[in-house]
């Protein structure tokens, strides 16, 4: 079978052997908002029509290419979930004589009865909880839109997003503290003290005003700042979801240099790590495909 | 006398006669950032030029003209600073003739010992503390940097700055959320929707993804986005405000529009408001111009 990871900046297809064992991938740029309207079948068909004409049928996609901006919709399953429910939900599209599944975002609502999302996500994180095993887990998966989960015997129980990058992105750009940083290396120190001050009191607003005082009165650096502002927002956000979750232990997955970060700054917040490989997508289409008999 | 509020984007002039009543006044976009290098004394001339002929000869200028990017550095004076203090400090420049002073701005240290500033608001909110005499209160300047003061007996004790505004439309305009949000009128309902939000659990990085989540499920519409994110991050401006002063009633300064949000997101917040005529400025620079025995 195959095994496709469409998003919205990349495409990603594995071929899956016996056990799920990837016996060849590709990785290219031509994401979702590449795609031309009514092109789909094309892209696929170019991106892997090696492997079809090889006599592959099988296709299951996860990722942005089951949004309302992708291929077909596939409607957003409700947690829990594991790979029998996204298996039960996945969606077909007719596509030549091959079969193709879309895998479906998960969601969920917060305590408030606030709604979340995932789209790609969920197919990793069903991954990892396979690995984990039966006993609970609370992941968390770093990035423009963080993701925390609730794993539980295999399933996504419930999980929160933390738009953290993408805030990061647009305060550290469009906002008077734009003026006073410049780009440059991580500075290390400066990341701890912006993890240390988002766990004291007076609120993120303010802190965010604290990065330009301080530069101001001659406690940061302008090569400080970013990293600084960095350590603010990701530790806004650490200890938002600890108090949410209770961890005590994350499962932590992501691409090695926001993925240490993080790790610092749990730490800092006393609560322990463990770090995973974040190429996890091929194994949680293995695991859905398995669900599907097609494995 | 003259007294100047010469702030980023405008400059405003008061000419001010016995027992600080404006005689007359004048407001123009020429802030100091319109102003050449060196240009501050020409700039001055030409603005209140008029009133110098008709014989006045003490001027006090504040705002951000007393800033590092202004005409000289008025160094920023330690908390508490009421009239006195603030004369005390007032910085003198040559002037032809004329006698002009520079109001310096103000600084603190929240609990945490990270410094805050203000720079101009101190003149008001002298003015305001006057107005209230010796009981103490807790003062709400919203803005672009929206400024909670402590006042008591007449000086402001200690303040606290949250970069409201500025994270408004930095995230607005520069996230996801921008894509499903539209201009239009205040929606009122969907205000109070995200001040109510701020309440709950979650931290601000979670809630603003509930905004796009909100509008996903069909639950925020286009035109209610914009409303619910400015309730969102007012409500948690307010949250932490309100927690760290353990305020129950706020004087609120500010402009008819914003002032009005404020209004009602304390009010949601179970906060007592009374509201001030914003323009205290006059008022202000003739508190201080008493202290110098200039009135």
């Amino acid at each position: 079978m195959i095994g496709v990871d469409w998003g919205t900046t990349s495409l990603r297809a594995y071929r899956l052997g016996a056990g799920g064992a990837v016996t060849d991938r590709l990785d290219r740029p031509g994401g979702i908002l590449t795609v031309p309207e009514g092109g789909f079948p094309a892209a696929l068909r170019e991106a892997i029509g090696a492997w079809l004409a090889a006599g592959e049928t099988r296709i299951l996609l996860c990722g942005m290419v089951g949004s309302r901006q992708g291929w077909v919709e596939a409607p957003y399953l409700r947690c829990p979930a594991g790979p029998e429910e996204i298996a039960a939900a996945t969606v077909a599209i007719p596509f030549d004589g091959a079969e193709i599944r879309l895998v479906p975002g998960l969601t969920t609502e917060d305590a408030s009865g606030v709604p979340d999302v995932m789209r790609g996500e969920e197919t990793k994180l069903i991954a990892l909880a396979d690995r984990l095993g039966a006993a609970g887990a609370i992941a968390c998966m770093p990035g423009t839109h963080s993701k925390w989960a609730r794993l539980e015997a295999g399933r996504v129980a419930t999980f929160t997003t933390h738009m953290t990058g993408e805030a990061f992105a647009a305060i550290s750009q469009n906002t008077i503290l734009a003026r006073t940083s410049i780009e440059g290396p991580d500075v290390p120190a400066a990341f701890a003290r912006g993890v240390e001050r988002a766990r004291q009191p007076g609120g993120l607003l303010h802190h965010l005003f604290g990065a330009r005082t301080l530069h101001l009165m001659d406690r940061l650096r302008q090569e400080e700042t970013r990293s600084y502002l960095s350590g603010l927002l990701i530790g806004h956000e650490i200890a938002a979801a600890v108090a949410e979750t209770g961890a005590t232990q994350v499962e932590l997955v992501g691409a090695e240099g926001l993925a240490s970060l993080y790790a610092e700054a749990l730490a800092l917040h006393g609560v322990a790590v463990r770090r995973h490989d974040p190429d996890l997508v091929a194994a949680g289409l293995h695991h859905v495909a398995r669900s599907l008999r097609w494995a």
